[in-house]
């Protein structure tokens, strides 16, 4: 049989298709994402769970029209493959290229970017309830979400009020047992039974028989169970959380079973008010390897060899060491040296290299699933105790607990601690992965001491610093491989910044590990001649006012240079400072991220392309140095 | 009998007393609260519903070591009156007085000041891991939470967690059929549906012989039952939510029959493992009008006239119209003017002042309940559709949505207006309740419009200009009389601030309703012989660069006035775009809220002690003229 998926440029094509021809196709996708896997290193396992039920969606409905939303949406590759990017698939996640996630400006059939988690059953009942006003009612309206992205606040939030308006809206649980760790929290155990007691389904008519049949302890229990009797089969089942909260429960069925799928979406899609199907998917179907050790497999290192029938024999051997390894090499050892300290991850263990404290100190680490709101609240009553809680997380994700972060943690004044890891720009994933505005965010909170390592160095010293700190503090680091500077290493003291070099022509300002650029850029430009010197910050908050002040007021020129947004960042914070003691700040020249969403790519050509890497450094500051220089480009300085 | 209540210096006086001198204390507790609402309008109706239920729990645990945190915290007042507070008792929400929620500050019996709603079962479970891990296994841990804020997601978070955790946590659900508004979504009809199937908690036995008895169909559902028994109580009376999060489900019981809560109390004070205690209140409880009318008497104005038995006869009649009713208004008409605009509110229905929107627009008008996060992907998806949503929202609990705002609005760049209001100081609620972050953390993201309205004038046309923008916007207002300043109105346009008068010595620029002091400021300061300028900035973002960068080249001083915090606020805002523009900034000084907590206090109170009013934006300008101002105090002009 000739190739089918180079055949398939929209979902219309797949409707003529025969099952035979359809589980041929599975197979194909499957091929690519094998293919493709051996190039870079991309989202896999949950993407060869998702096959039959990405064909499935299609086959059943229009998402020209009907509306369709991948949760997460890292498991979006099979939706690509047969929504027109098929061709272009190979440059997945790299810049220029297809985003690993879904993206509205690619394609019409991807209607949000999604990267968060659970906020696909809110927007997709924000869409019922739009279609429906704009007399579109025709339109289905569909949100898969993971059994991972479930525990989510704000999909309880959708749910509640999704069954209090009773709208047409199908929310499909992908159920593949895992977060990208193995799922945890009271509702893993639930859906473990609904697997357990998939008897309902096929006894429809039993079920009907027993209810009418039991004998009554009363009124009051007749009446109940009367009221309640749609309700019971989701008792039986498991999914008695899902009718409670307004949904018809479906399920479990089997997500591998295309004709299944298809026969149950099509019964569905006539049927009124919102239902939740229950989907069993294995993440990694297809591929043994990726079905045996899903975790690693969430994002596996690039295939180094593949036998035949997808058995992928060797992995590319990890590379150097990156600063989530210092990181959680250091709380390791803060735990060993004080049993008050504990560890906190909203379902990151393993982007966050935890796993060795998961089986060290399993009473001390807590995994709370992709709840980051809870977390930080639940480490601020840790806190409260006498314990020392560190919420290791991700930039961007910690925006969920911005809220908890003001009360829970700033405004009682906790000791709870930040790490905060993929701290800037964080490569192939995209805008909803770079942590952009951390710094801008956090340094507006009272009471908050928040910091950036300016190498491995510091990394150590400054969790030390931050765990015997009576107040909440936090410290960013980016993705990246860990850089180790030659110099002596100044004590971290609260609110001291660390001068490497004095400079009297130059101050570079680093905020964070771009300090290694600001270093090197340093050394290039003392070969034009000039006095440079570096100051590693440290501290956005409280800011080094004496050293930083010092230097805005005697050197020619100061440049602070972040892996953060312009927009009231660190770079503000040092303007802020100097303009509050009337300093003239036409010297001072900020650099950092500009005030646009910042796409896709590696992270060293994205910074190379924002004048963030050691030519981008040098650049500025010998613009900023031309006694002409255009304002608009580049700031003159004349004091 | 003489007076019980002034003998309760800590709970432990509690102890000795009878039932009948506990029903007396009741009835002085709520004599206490009709007396202190006679003088200041204060929180009400919800304090009245949880007086019995607030003795219980002091009556039955000992909140020195045992832990108990009030979720929402305006239900405090009970547990003040009887933990040593009662002396203090009318000084509530004065400045310097007791804060009308917990605060920490005040007493060891409030662990953690609470305002936004659904962080207690996080903060209690945090508080028992903790204490657990310090071998404290003994203290028990409370949280006593609404109807209203249980669909916070938040909430869901932590049961979840806690389920996983099986932790000994006792959560009551404190169910008074309301938020402040009656209470909307699925969770509120399955907690209706529970008061109505009160039977089981007296027939235990009952239940037990019937699940025995059952007829089979078969070994799955055997097994099903079986495995389910514990849970089948739940299922009969409405818990299985809270069963289906790994909580033993207990209730309803009567929260005004004080022998019955504290039977239930100590008999689950032995028992391990998360229970929730579901816990029928009247909200307004002793006082009939406040039953009545529980909206209203919420937070009512003050009570002019009681009668006799708590009668209350007359409340103050409402005084001048507020920024709330012109945005409400404006509202109101952009409905009318436009089928696509809809309204949604997060529970804030009252305070927002949507109920006639409500009625005339019930199709258009979206509670969502105490559910920010997705209230604003709500939002989005509609947006997606072609609607024109407006998410009414107060600035502080628009804090629960910053992920929201960045991944589904800014990020998708989709036309969701936001209409923040108590915007600034809001008052007597404190902390918080102040709107100080918004102008900070929302001008961080791309492609958002954001503005403030000067005075009255600006409302209807900024609303208009919003709801036509084709992207993202909001507009903030302070809790404040409305003010028509006196001029000839410039059009609202898009990033283009308004010239009230041009200065040569002094320019004031105005983010928000500050305007109104900034121009009776410019008057004053105008009678010292300068040339006064004051310009209403309209925007943040877009920032209009023109006029506002040649102020501060041209003027002597501009002085920025904003209601919100320094850290990356307006003025920030403000000093990057002249530092990028190559400007000297030392003729900019900023005004606005400093980098600490803000306590309760009338707004005027506390703007006048934050220099924030006429005279304080005065003496900043007459110190920053002075030539030998000290710069620390004040801002040297030197050009």
């Amino acid at each position: 049989m000739s190739k089918i998926l180079p055949t398939i440029a929209s979902p219309a094509d797949l409707k003529g298709l025969s099952d035979e021809q359809l589980s041929h196709l599975a197979e194909e996708m499957r091929e690519e994402l094998v293919r493709v896997l051996s190039i870079r290193p991309a989202h896999f396992a949950s993407n060869l769970g998702v096959v039959e039920l990405c064909l499935a969606l299609h086959l059943t409905f229009d998402f020209k029209h009907d509306r369709l939303i991948w949760d997460t949406g890292h498991q979006i590759y099979p939706h690509k493959l047969i929504t027109g990017r098929y061709p272009q698939f190979s440059s997945i996640r790299t810049r220029g290229g297809l985003m690993g996630y879904p993206n509205p400006q690619e394609s019409d059939y991807d209607l949000f970017m999604t990267g968060h988690a659970g906020c696909s059953v809110s927007c997709a009942l924000g869409l019922k309830v739009g279609d429906d006003l704009l007399g579109e009612s025709a339109r289905h309206s569909v949100a898969v979400i993971g059994d991972g992205a479930l525990p989510s606040g704000i999909v309880f939030e959708a749910m509640n009020n999704a069954g209090g308006l009773n709208k047409k809206l199908l929310v499909i649980l992908n159920d593949n047992e895992m977060s990208i760790c193995p799922r945890v929290g009271a509702l893993a155990r639930c859906l473990d039974q609904a697997r357990l007691t998939t008897f309902y389904r096929d006894s429809k008519k039993n079920l009907h028989n027993f209810l009418t049949k039991i004998p009554m302890i009363g009124d009051m229990a007749y009446h109940a169970l009367d009221q309640a009797r749609d309700g019971l089969k989701a008792f039986l089942t498991g999914g008695m959380l899902f009718e409670e909260l307004g949904f018809r429960y479906i399920g479990p069925i089997d997500g591998h079973d295309l004709p299944t799928l298809r026969r149950w979406l099509e019964d569905l899609k006539k049927q009124d008010g919102p239902i939740l199907l229950h989907v069993l998917t294995r993440k990694g179907n297809g591929v043994p390897e990726a079905c045996k050790d899903p975790v690693t497999f969430h994002t596996p290192p690039v295939f180094e060899k593949v036998g035949p029938q997808r058995t992928i024999l060797a992995l590319k051997k990890g590379g150097s060491k990156a600063y989530t390894d210092a990181v959680s090499s250091a709380i390791h050892t803060a735990m060993i040296e004080n049993p008050r300290v504990t560890v906190i991850t909203a379902a990151m263990c393993q982007g966050n290299k935890l796993e060795k404290i998961r089986s060290e100190f399993p009473e001390r680490f807590f995994d709370t699933g992709i709840c980051e709101s809870h977390a930080v609240a639940f480490a601020a009553g840790l806190a409260k105790t006498g314990i020392r809680p560190i919420v290791d997380i991700y930039s961007t994700f910690l925006q969920r607990s911005f809220d908890q972060l003001f009360q829970e943690v700033a405004l009682q004044n906790l000791p709870v601690t930040f790490t905060l890891d993929r701290a800037g720009l964080t490569g192939p994933d995209g805008p909803t992965h770079h942590g952009v505005f951390d710094t801008a965010y956090m340094r507006m909170f009272p009471n908050f001491v928040v910091m950036a390592p300016g190498d491995e160095l510091d990394v150590a010293p400054m969790l030390h610093f931050a765990l015997t700190h009576p107040g909440p503090t936090s410290m960013r680091y980016p993705k990246a491989t860990l850089e180790k500077l030659d110099r002596g290493l100044a004590p971290i003291e609260l609110g001291q910044a660390e001068v490497i070099e004095w400079g009297d022509d130059v101050i570079l300002v680093a905020y964070g590990t771009l300090l290694s650029s600001c270093i090197k850029a340093a050394e290039q430009l003392r070969q034009d001649g000039l006095n440079v010197g570096v100051i590693n910050a440290r501290f956005v908050k409280p800011l080094d006012r004496t050293t930083l002040l010092k230097a805005v007021e005697e050197a020619g020129l100061v440049v602070t240079v972040e892996e953060g947004t312009l927009e009231g960042g660190f770079g503000s914070a040092l303007l802020e400072a100097a303009n509050s003691a009337g300093l003239n700040t036409r010297n001072l020249v900020r650099l950092g991220l500009p005030d646009r969403f910042i796409e896709h790519g590696e992270r060293s050509e994205l910074l190379t392309s924002l004048g963030l890497d050691v030519e981008g450094i040098c650049t500025t500051v010998r613009h900023a140095l031309e006694p002409a220089g255009c304002p608009e480009k580049s700031q003159r300085v004349q004091r």
